[in-house]
């Protein structure tokens, strides 16, 4: 089957999840264009969740992704938390922070039988996740209404793994990418392969269909990903500009500085390895830290750092999540910007 | 200019040079396939060079391409030796070998006066070279028979360097590609790009021709390398399993194996980051490891356990260089596999 069959889009482009940088109203924009929206659900509580898919029902007819984590919270350890806020406590003395104001939070959520049963209500044709799947019980729900399940592979092994688990199309997610890896077989990031090896690799490996991710950036991105045998492509840094993404003023002039041109995957900013633009605390405690929690324990430290560093118009302290490639970012509409990558097809 | 132009050769496909794996038979017989076959001249001393010249060109009227490495030989560091011999003794013991029959030696020689001086009896029509270049009055020297200067770029800042140096090429090195990084103006591995995401943006940057390498297998990576707007391409794995390569029965095996799956940047085979198949003494020291000696000297006290391991059939400390996409490694004749390479044009 064709991929925009599948997806039951006009286009074979699906709009990245970017948990933190847009909400429905990119994704909104995505699918009203021809293209899956896909609205990131990490960070929603399921209240925002329902709000965000109510909003989404409301503006759009067209098919639409919303996209979960489905990690293992990690346990609580009390002494990797000391190691971290030590290696933090100089910035909190820098900033005239104090330790004890950090609050515990959840950070990002896995995907939950609450969750599943909140999107009952709405039937969201097209899920996907990563780090993974969730249970086979609860694919079993998200099957009930005839949700696409759609899921991010890293390595040829995790694609043959997420084949045998019945996914409908594997999201091949190269180095490039911005925002968390989506590994979860292993955590050797020297297992992980540029575009131009991983896509080529995964689509001989498995009869579904294949979804390119890492460094489309433009149309002549979408063609170059298609002759290498995708299905279809999946964007996301080249949608950060656009003024339905809530991406911030800090992160927005940082895409469109020279600093983009150096990006690292680094633990610092929740536990997990995620690329961004080089920053100061990436520089200084990474980009990779042993003393970083486990995922998504790292944020909760992280967070008074980066408000009080926000404040002060520095992105010293913030995720500013960004692929290898941001030529292709644009300040255009959404839809407009979908239309140019579209022109690769 | 069109690239083939440049080269004077009938496609803009350049053979990697390879130092270890291949001399002039893997280059002559892609020169007369039709494609820029390359003889790497890092590990040749002067008599050998010589040797290879004159078999090129007894046996293509061609244009060919010779290769050297730019680096600046290190001063000699006995405490790092020390280090290294410490990292590596227990390996020694365990194999029956004496540290004390360690013989320094170079390993690998950069571009010379007398190597430039041999070169003019030839006349190679195309020079490339790697971790930068040769002082400017070498490469006047090689300019002087008319000879096509091309280059390595790891980065837009690199590309930038080469071309207000002068080169008519730039082959942009993505992070995919086998055997060593070309880096030269930053050892910070995290500014080290995938193809997907270096080649367009160097295109962008650039105004002389960009050549694609890394990740590029078949006639699929060809045309997706040329519809990011590459002007050609330079493949090496592919030709790894070909007859006239030198590659080992290990490292053949290797490729053929599901060890290739997982290459990796290491230090530990020369002191320099390159690409291979991860193997015993990668996994044990490194892939990166502190210990070893600048580049190339880490190679003399590897090479004994090397010799011995290969005694016995193990690659456990060989160089298994590979890209990560051995997908298109064929036991074919080379000139056959240019010609599959060349329907992606």
């Amino acid at each position: 089957m064709r991929l925009s069959e599948l997806l039951g889009t006009p286009l074979p482009l699906i709009q990245a999840p970017m948990a933190g940088v847009q909400g429905s109203a990119l994704a909104v924009a995505v699918s009203n264009a021809g293209g899956l929206g896909s609205l990131p659900a990490a960070m929603l509580g399921l209240e925002a969740l329902q709000a965000e898919l109510t909003r989404i029902q409301a503006q759009t007819t067209q098919p639409y992704n919303v996209n979960f984590f489905c990690h293992v919270p990690p346990l609580p350890d009390p002494a990797q938390d000391i190691r971290w806020h030590t290696a933090l406590a100089p910035y909190y003395q820098e900033m005239g922070l104090e330790l004890a104001s950090i609050t515990p939070g959840p950070g990002r959520m896995p995907f939950s039988a609450e969750a599943a049963h909140l999107l009952r209500a709405f039937k969201p044709p097209v899920l996907s996740f990563h780090f993974g799947l969730p249970s086979p019980a609860l694919l079993e729900v998200v099957r009930s209404w005839g949700a696409k399940v759609l899921a991010s592979a890293t390595t040829v092994e995790e694609a043959l793994w997420l084949q045998a688990q019945g996914v409908d199309a594997i999201i091949a997610q190269g180095l490039e990418a911005g925002g968390h890896r989506g590994h979860f077989l292993s955590d050797d990031l020297t297992r992980q392969m540029g575009t131009f090896a991983l896509l080529p690799q995964i689509v001989r490996a498995v009869s579904v269909p294949v979804i390119a991710a890492g460094g489309i950036a433009d149309a002549q991105g979408v063609a170059a990903a298609m002759a290498l045998g995708a299905a279809g492509v999946q964007v996301g840094t080249a949608y950060l500009l656009c003024p339905e993404a809530t991406t911030s003023a800090i992160h927005r002039a940082a895409l469109q500085s020279e600093a983009a041109q150096h990006t690292a995957l680094t633990n610092v900013f929740t536990g997990r390895p995620a690329r961004g633009i080089l920053n100061r605390v990436m520089r200084e405690q990474g980009p990779i830290s042993a003393a970083a929690p486990a995922f998504p324990l790292a944020t909760a430290a992280m967070a008074p750092l980066r408000a009080a560093a926000e404040r002060e118009g520095s992105g010293d302290f913030s995720p500013l999540w960004s692929g290898q490639n941001t030529s292709g970012c644009r300040a255009l509409p959404a839809a407009e910007l979908t239309r140019l990558l579209a022109q690769g097809f």
